[in-house]
């Protein structure tokens, strides 16, 4: 193998390869990126076994090869290179060396055989539909922050990707929880979509996602089948196993007879949330919410450091009532806040309560109360 | 005690005072900030018993007074409420609470009795000079990096700071060293300086004093006795004990017969450093640096991971010569430059070699070779 390429382009598609590589691997050949060259174009391809991205770049292939080598030192090495240089890898295939070249700057780095890389087995993917970085961005940015880091409940470290019913048509919809919060967002359903399985997309998956997804513009093509999920991009395409368990009934959580209507603005809400919670240096700090006719206060009493109130002027018509929250759950969610005001909907004071955004029912968040 | 402060003056004084308190203290009053108010100022003073720092801010004080209260939670809540609030700090003495109150946040934080709070007591200081802020700058930033992290060579923890005979005249002087590399950086002598006894400034001592010298204008008052120093401008006074120990004889360790001379443009130099070490993945990389005529051959082998080679163009017209250096030292040394080339100067491949900045002697540095 032998190829010319642009530092810039080789920075980006190495990037994006070895970020799924784990940094603490028992198997060396998981260490490394797998690097093919032919006609005019080149792949990195990495792997942690869960997960497989494969970033195709442009270059000069002066002899087609493949060859793999530690995909850190890789990235380390380009990383540095000066802005703007031409680089060459070469692998004579003998030597057991693959050799960077950049202006005066010259590397070998030890390779491993190209047939010890675990190439990701094929799949027969039953749904192929496409959709835009915007919309799988907002499905998956809304409901990453309550997927469980509990490892006994493996089903729920993830996100739900599925077809539902929403509000008179069918829906793509994405929902994570812990059992302490759930959020569900759904987008309009995109053609091809409908008869997908339901599948849960890992916490690691969503997170190397969202790195393909930084552009508007971009079309990514989606294919779903019972144990894979395939993004793919012109240049990346990620594939992941999906999450081998059944998610729970989320449906029965979401409550339906929550009557009582508070409005208020979502940033000074996490604010004052954020301030209050200060005096408790807790961990599951709770928040009391005060609320009466067109008036919220939040409070924290730690009985060792101190105790906080804020008032804040809201919208509420309803019956007085107290009712307490973790603090960080009730941040987590006003922060997903991005258009509107916030709108809670409460029951009793040991009733989950459920928001959304202003009128809009695509994105809603359940929080369970704390005795306080 | 009553007070009201501007956020941000308040924020500036809190954030500077609680920068010395220990996150893991045993005795809770030193995680507590004594709040003093009179007359028309308010002074905050944190400690961990070595070093103390004492805030001075305008107030409108109403009620003169002294509490303490958790200079890190005190921290946070100053930091989070909106910028341009006026904050009201109470304490009525009796209730073992002081109130914070700022718009329509209300806060209550626990409080410790005032005369449990440590007080460094004062100390005669024998010299009393005044330097400007940009030469006590120059003298820790560039001799700071060698200071030692081994606890069992304690008189190696800090910045010996003391009076030398300069070229010609006397010198303010810094020098730090852990036995690898040594840095000796000079400033002309401030009056009054003469006759002070050598002290060795804490690690922590110099980060917290860094943070008083940002503003070049600010004249700083520096006082100085056996076990004491004192830096104070009109609004902070940072007090640290030195270390009780005796600093070895540096000027044994400085080569004076190398001959050989290398002249590099810094930066260039830094950064083929950084990246022919990339290869390996030992914290104690080697690099090896081969040098003829107006060429230096910067070299890495590490037999698992691979090996690099980096050439530059620069000014040698002694001797061929082998040497080999920790890169990391290395890097660090060749960052202080930020004038001119770097000027290094090399005896035999096991000798020390000395590098200065062009032809400037006040800034010199040492660096023990490696076996390569």
């Amino acid at each position: 193998m032998k190829i010319s390429i642009e530092r810039a382009a080789l920075l980006k598609a190495v990037a994006q390869a070895q970020s799924v590589v784990e940094r603490r691997n028992t198997i060396p050949i998981l260490a490394n990126v797998l690097i093919e060259a032919d006609s005019d174009t080149v792949t990195f391809r990495a792997t942690d076994l869960d997960i497989e991205v494969v970033d195709r770049a442009p270059a000069q292939v002066e002899r087609p090869g493949a060859t793999t080598v530690n995909a850190v030192t890789l990235n380390e090495i380009v990383r540095k290179l000066p802005d703007g240089a031409l680089v060459t890898l070469a692998d004579d295939g003998a030597s057991g060396r693959l050799s960077i070249e950049a202006g005066r700057s010259h590397f070998q780095l030890a390779t491993l055989p190209k047939e010890d890389f675990p190439v990701m087995a094929s799949s027969d993917y039953e749904t192929n539909f496409s959709a835009e970085a915007p919309v799988l961005r907002r499905l998956f940015d809304k409901s990453k922050f309550a997927i469980s880091t509990e490892e006994t409940r493996y089903y729920l470290n993830g996100v739900y990707m599925h077809v539902a019913d929403g509000d008179g048509s069918k829906v793509l919809r994405c929902v994570a929880t812990d059992g302490h919060r759930l959020a569900r967002i759904d987008a309009a359903l995109p053609d091809g979509a409908d008869g997908m399985a339901g599948v849960i997309v890992p916490r690691k998956t969503v997170a190397e996602l969202r790195k393909l997804l930084d552009d508007d513009e971009t079309q990514i093509a989606v294919s779903v089948s019972e144990t894979k999920i395939r993004f793919a991009t012109q240049d990346i395409t990620l594939t992941s196993k999906v999450i081998d368990g059944t998610f729970p009934d989320y449906s029965r959580v979401i409550p339906t007879g929550n009557t009582r209507k508070l409005e208020v603005d979502a940033a000074d809400f996490a604010r004052a949330v954020d301030r209050v919670a200060t005096v408790s240096s807790e961990r599951s700090r709770a928040v009391k919410m005060q609320l009466d006719e067109d008036r919220l206060i939040l409070s924290v009493n730690a009985p060792d450091s101190g105790n906080a109130e804020e008032e804040l002027a809201v919208a509420y018509a309803d019956e007085k009532i107290e009712i307490g929250f973790n603090a960080k759950y009730l941040k987590d969610i006003a922060d997903q806040v991005d258009r509107e005001n916030a709108i809670f909907l409460f029951n009793g004071s040991g009733d989950p309560a459920l928001m959304r955004e202003g009128s809009d029912e695509s994105a809603i968040y359940v929080v369970m109360p704390m005795r306080v």
